[in-house]
């Protein structure tokens, strides 16, 4: 039997950690969005979380598992996304310092989100091997820890904790839906969720733009993800060497949508549960509201995890 | 002294019979907005009741009032916002008819919602004589029961059940605050807040450009509003006859905001708490956020009413 690099204790010694400094975000029903699905849904809202994303668990346990003289070096990460936010909050609540490199093409938003929860930025050509040029130079400098966005056991299991509160909120689900980009969340969620209750069914929800989870899955091994196309920007990574063999082995099925349906699930979320999802954060109600879900037999009470809600809203109607 | 349409134990006797039937809504924080502030908000959300709005508690207890013989004869209204939406649906849930007179100049989005909700629409003229005349003739026809937007006792103690449970669930604020139109969820909420409480401070808050209760409350007398002209649009109408009395006798005061007061707080929520509010539904967050309201002295703890979230979101990028 292979090991994985995330088990149940390891989410649930991560639950521990982060208690009370991360939200735990409530569970919404919506009885519209039920009747569509044919299903009865549960939300993680996921979107109320600190900086509007499950992405602080992650960051949260893996700056206080620090030791003290690692933590007061700094943490680096190179990300230009939810993740780099996440990071420069939790090490801000540390009282440590968060050197984000971002590529010099993200937008002003971007960078002044990192800059407004303290995070130091260091900026950089627009491509991998520059990215991580700069992330290695600051760790060489200033001795502080790297921690990806998703390929790092304390980023998995502090993911993971989203699936345990779910669970304890509500017992008796049937199965779990996370999106996957590079599948923190969801081998976090599969870890917890199974560890918590072998029977339950996980899903991953997957834009069809950037499918590499599903046809790694459908392969039988890891295939990458190239030129990405999605309104779904926070799933455009491929999956990772520690997530991909936990997703190939405790997920059950990744379910893939277009961007028309992401758009459609999103809208009915906004207009009928009055909260604010990303497009990322809308995959896996698009999921559930698609054909091939309804027709999944035995899954009566899904849980899904709305994992975001950072939308530039510069371009509505102030 | 003077009695008044509304007191506790109407209110009490309201929170009993709408239980189970209505939402009871989550009272949500946001450490961004208190750091604006300088207070700590509790925000009481209605925009995630049932139909989108507080006025779904108003118009349930009154159609639960209703005994069997009467409620077989439906219920009228003359309203194209949320309350024709929440009458319809109160109808439907008790299984009588809903008769909705609406101008045929309302927007088909709104036909459509209360349709949805299984209201039957009568179209009048656009103005207020012929709108009662509508609702006027259907009583006379259907001997169904007429149940206004807010000037009658059953609707403001129902709405009132607001503040009920926004002090059950957070029993040490200072004040509350809520929007204020025709005046039943804030003279319901008075009723209540203060009659849990009688140390509580209750306030209005209302769009400058729709100011009759600050004005009234200035002059000492009802002044009725001619020519509102603010984006609040569940605000434009003048106080009651109902109305009044509390609002002038048991509301401390009223503070106004201007469009940009409102539009600015409506992002702020959108963006930091992830929640949809309608301008209407984001005057007290507007006023929380104000120079005038932060100058007040004894205010740190308050609780703020999200009344609504129903906009119309076609203009969007979907």
């Amino acid at each position: 039997m292979p090991t994985y690099a995330c088990d149940l204790p390891a989410v649930l010694e991560a639950a521990e950690r982060i208690r009370g400094i991360v939200h735990r975000t409530p569970v919404m029903t919506c009885e519209t969005l039920d009747r569509i699905a044919g299903q009865k849904l549960f939300f993680k809202c996921e979107n109320l979380q600190k900086i509007g994303a499950f992405k602080y668990r992650g960051a949260t346990n893996a700056v206080r598992k620090l030791t003290d003289a690692e933590a007061a070096k700094g943490v680096v990460t190179h990300s230009s996304g939810n993740h780099a936010q996440a990071l420069a909050l939790a090490a801000r609540e540390r009282g440590i310092p968060a050197y984000i490199v971002m590529p010099k093409t993200a937008p002003a938003v971007k960078k002044a989100a990192v800059e407004g929860y303290g995070g130091q930025i260091t900026e950089c050509e627009p491509n991998l091997a520059d990215r991580e040029r700069a992330a290695n130079e600051l760790v060489a400098k200033t001795g502080a820890t790297l921690i990806p966005p998703f390929d790092h056991v304390d980023v998995i299991s502090g993911q993971g904790t989203t699936a345990l509160e779910l669970l304890e909120d509500v017992p008796d689900l049937d199965a779990i839906v996370t999106p996957v980009g590079g599948g923190g969340l969801l081998a976090g969620c599969a870890v917890a969720a199974r560890g918590r209750k072998p029977g339950i069914r996980v899903f991953g929800a997957e834009p069809l733009g950037a499918d590499d989870a599903a046809r790694s899955k459908a392969a039988g091994e890891q295939l990458l993800q190239t030129a990405p196309n999605t309104i779904a920007d926070g799933l455009l990574t491929s999956t990772g060497q520690l997530t991909w063999p936990i997703i190939r082995d405790q997920v059950d099925r990744i379910f893939t949508v277009t961007d028309d349906e992401i758009r459609a699930a999103m809208r009915l979320v906004w207009e009928r549960m009055k909260l604010i999802v990303e497009p990322s954060g809308a995959v896996g109600a698009a999921v559930a509201l698609s054909s091939a879900f309804k027709a999944l037999a035995g899954a009566e009470k899904v849980g899904i995890v709305f994992s975001g809600g950072n939308v530039n809203l510069d371009k509505l109607w102030w």
